[in-house]
């Protein structure tokens, strides 16, 4: 079972993984590794992690678990470093928002007999800011933990103990998994969270250019456009990536918003806007 | 001073503000109509109202201060058939989230010195329902509460006393007033609440299109989907008259973001789109 525990990239999920797993009763120990030093020791002051790793590789070598919690390139560029260096009783896991890309990494530089396992995951929870300091134990709790795993893969005993034990680790700590391909799952997030993220992005842009001038009148928005525009704080440095490796989904995606749109405006006086209301009400139904 | 108040519409809002005026100290009487009774029941029995009024004009006739929280039509239609029967010591008031049409009537049938106040008015707070079971005494506080006075109405002196008394009961019930042209306002309001509430009601329908099928995936867009299809909620009967009365500005809008998502879907893989995540980062900066 899963005794020692390498977390890289200490930013707000991997700081959370850590804390929340310590809540969850996890007592082996955790080291983390962060590219800024920074953040490694303000996940160190919040007892997410036990030690901070000056080397990456290494962590992970001496790992049972490694945790890749850094944007979806730099977790490619680990995985191609960890591949040749870890073997069949050690699992690599990550929370990359994209899963095409990673999950046939995984297929090509792990998952056989005798390499270790990489377990693709994908937790969907988060905030419209990054950082170690908004790390929270109960970021998982009631969130859907997606895992894009193949079944095909031919893994080692060990590293399938390992895995089971992952799972369970993710459901102690208040995620419910769900399995999915790949491919559905880089096309079903494009349109529950990348949409709306670019949603909110284009709504704040918008409309720092027609009443950022003016402060006062952002208040006159209330709650409702406060909601609207709060993932428009989410720094580009978080969605780059995203933007990168599913482009085409979400190209679709926005391209039937902006046709949804143009319905709207040209049915602002036509029974038409009410079956779109209703369309919306249904899907806020329960 | 105000001493009797008619409220006719006691839905959400109207609701909201007879709590609210007894939170904050109002001690004279309060009768409510509602088109419904059994809106006005619940109103009584939630002590926003302590009578239940049956005809509107009589209510209206019998008080000092009339609040008409109703859909913006109905608003227009009750002006209409208040300004013969009411005096220059009477005040009316509304909540209507268009105020062009409103304002316009107020002058050409309230506000001079031999007829009744018409004081146009718009707090920016609500829910994405209505109904009088939601009211809320705090529904306002910290809101914004718009109004689009005109300087060049002629009232009587009982009048404007009248007026700077529910202003005074306006920010009692923890509202700050703007005063804003009529005209300013409804493009304001285009832009930083009917914009907002016709995308999420395109983003909901949407989904409700995509992913509606497979309510497990709803849940996979976590707290950010939620918040970003909340006013998806909103039914079509609160926004109809909104949308007849604030046509052009909303379609000026809605036009806008379509570009906007155009924008940010034709450079997901270049520079462009780190400085639309700048523009909007400003705009939810303090």
């Amino acid at each position: 079972m899963i005794e020692r525990i390498a977390i890289l990239g200490t930013g707000l999920l991997g700081t959370s993984v850590g804390l929340a797993l310590r809540a969850a009763g996890y007592r082996g120990p955790i080291t983390g590794w962060n590219r800024s030093p920074d953040g490694a020791h303000t996940a160190l002051t919040m007892g997410a992690i036990d030690s901070i790793a000056s080397d990456p590789i290494q962590a992970a070598k001496d790992s049972q678990l490694t945790l890749l919690s850094v944007p979806i390139y730099a977790t490619l560029d680990l995985m191609e470093q960890l591949s040749p260096v870890l073997g069949p009783d050690q699992l690599v896991t990550d929370v990359g928002s994209t899963k095409g890309q990673i999950t046939a990494a995984a297929g090509r530089l792990f998952n056989s007999q005798d390499r270790a396992a990489f377990l693709p995951g994908h937790p969907m929870a988060g905030k419209e800011r990054g950082g170690a300091d908004l790390g929270d134990a109960n970021l998982f709790r009631g969130a859907v933990w997606l895992f894009t795993d193949d079944p095909a893969w031919e893994r080692s005993a060990s590293a399938s103990a390992l895995v089971a034990d992952w799972r369970r680790w993710v459901v102690a700590i208040g995620s419910r998994t769900i399995d999915i391909d790949p491919m559905r799952h880089d096309k079903l997030v494009a349109w529950v969270s990348h949409l709306p993220q670019f949603v909110a992005t284009a709504l704040s842009a918008l409309l720092e250019d027609e009443v950022g001038e003016a402060p006062e009148l952002k208040d006159v928005g209330g709650r409702a456009l406060r909601e609207m525009t709060r993932l428009g704080s989410s720094p580009y440095s978080m969605w780059r990536d995203i933007a990168l490796t599913n482009t085409d989904a979400v190209e679709a995606a926005l391209f039937a918003l902006e046709q949804r749109l143009a319905y709207i405006r040209e049915n602002l006086r036509t029974p038409e806007l009410r079956d779109e209301f209703e369309r919306a009400n249904n899907f806020r139904r329960e």
